[in-house]
């Protein structure tokens, strides 16, 4: 990989790439909607120059997508338009199936590999971007029979080089399973913090009395709003079937409780439990 | 302190005190219900040694009850029995108003100081035990003015030694903010493990796609049935008011995905943000 690499959309992801990138020797071209962002880029020494979309896109060779959910369809059809038949353009949104539909018909589809990489951290912004995130993660790749042969190649060496393995998902799987791995633990966790904040009127008690199981189950809380609205909205059929079951098993445990059922609780504990054991045999 | 401690219940907290006194120098006696769980306190040198209830209430001066909520206050009843004038008891249960009643008419009740320290881990058993889990943490103590001047302060001196700064709570407000910031993120964690288990029948399925916040968000569900189970039925009143609280706002997120109501999701998301701020405050 010897060209260059123009990534668009700053924050968490782009911004992370672009370190990993430019820790690698590859001169990283970036772009962001926002002049703020761009600055703080530069400042930060996260890419080596910022450029107008049209200028970016005659320059790198692999182009990344990296903007919120509802702006990277138009954004791809964009820079499908403008790209040259050796280039390669990626994105990595959260959401796959509306974004595959959306470019399924672009002369240039060819040139587009869909991706999805499992990192991030609840920060968002320039600031966030921090080296090294891809390390020991998955990429998802969707509709990859969809993409030329040297796209898919390039861009599984490029997951690889930072740290990341892909693997092959169809679309519509990936978002269902996302809905239920990633988004519901969002929604549980925005959901957990504004309870607590709603009866903790004195901050201070949730200071004082937060052990670290509630910073853990409400870290996500801390997420972007613009970032997961796009998300919500984008994969509502997925995310409101998560959501259903996840009430109903509230509902289960909440009449548990109320009945001093212990046979009940432990049972619906310990099978919640088993968790324990599929994490453990990943890299959690 | 040149006495000897009493530990009775040797798992995740009782076990892990006993790590932090014997490094102090100090001689620790353990007892557990559990033979299996005295053999590997002696193995893992949590102990000096194990004995058995009356034994070990003659030979320490402070005895410390770190049992299940719901075996707590009986516990705490036979030790009163049979305590010197100058020893001390202490329990370390999650929840402290039923206990605090339970000993309220005792004749020893001013040996006794209720204690509910903040710390620990999703992990259970003398094999959890872990040494410097409350360093940094705080310890809540309830009704200290029903007890003994000089039991309460030996109580504060033994936590400031291992680290953990005490301060005082009414019993009835203690259960409930913790039904909030601790107990709600546990139900809230169980439930979500067990709707991402119901639909990812294929488990390889979790482990490929779950990312570090997915991790974080179901830590908790891999925590104690039987600690637990104990814990929501002592304090059910107040859990189920947060409960109802935490599934009010679950539907208000919800009718806003499925209303596609953009500003609505980023009000309530924003909401939510703020618990940022106030944890930045703590040592989170």
């Amino acid at each position: 990989m010897t060209g260059k690499i123009g990534i668009i959309g700053l924050g968490l992801i782009g911004g992370s790439l672009a370190l990993d990138f430019r820790a690698k020797g590859i001169h990283v071209i970036g772009h962001d909607a926002s002049d703020a962002h761009e600055a703080q880029a530069k400042e930060l020494r996260l890419v080596d120059s910022c450029d107008n979309l049209d200028q970016l896109i005659v320059q790198a060779s692999v182009i990344i997508v990296a903007v919120p959910v509802h702006h990277t369809a138009s954004l791809i059809h964009r820079v499908l338009d403008q790209v040259s038949a050796h280039s390669v353009v990626i994105d990595t949104a959260s959401t796959k199936a509306s974004i595959c539909e959306a470019v399924a018909q672009h002369k240039n589809r060819a040139r587009f590999v869909a991706c999805h990489p499992l990192a991030g951290t609840e920060h968002s912004g320039p600031t966030a971007a921090i080296s090294g995130l891809f390390k020991q993660k998955k990429n998802i790749i969707c509709q990859g029979d969809y993409s030329d042969q040297d796209a898919l190649e390039q861009v599984l060496h490029l997951w690889e080089s930072i740290g990341a393995e892909s693997f092959f998902m169809d679309a519509e799987n990936h978002d269902k399973h996302m809905a239920y791995v990633s988004h519901l633990s969002h929604v549980s966790s925005f959901m957990l913090g504004s309870t607590v904040l709603d009866i903790e009127e004195d901050e201070k008690n949730i200071f004082n009395l937060a052990s670290t199981g509630f910073a853990s189950t409400v870290r996500l809380a801390k997420s972007s709003p613009a970032t997961w609205t796009s998300i919500f909205i984008d994969n509502k059929k997925h995310i409101l079937e998560a959501l259903h079951s996840y009430q109903e098993h509230l509902k289960k445990i909440e009449q548990a409780i109320s009945n001093e059922d212990h046979v009940s609780l432990q049972k619906q504990m310990q099978r919640a439990n088993h968790i324990k054991k599929v994490l453990k045999s990943g890299s959690h």
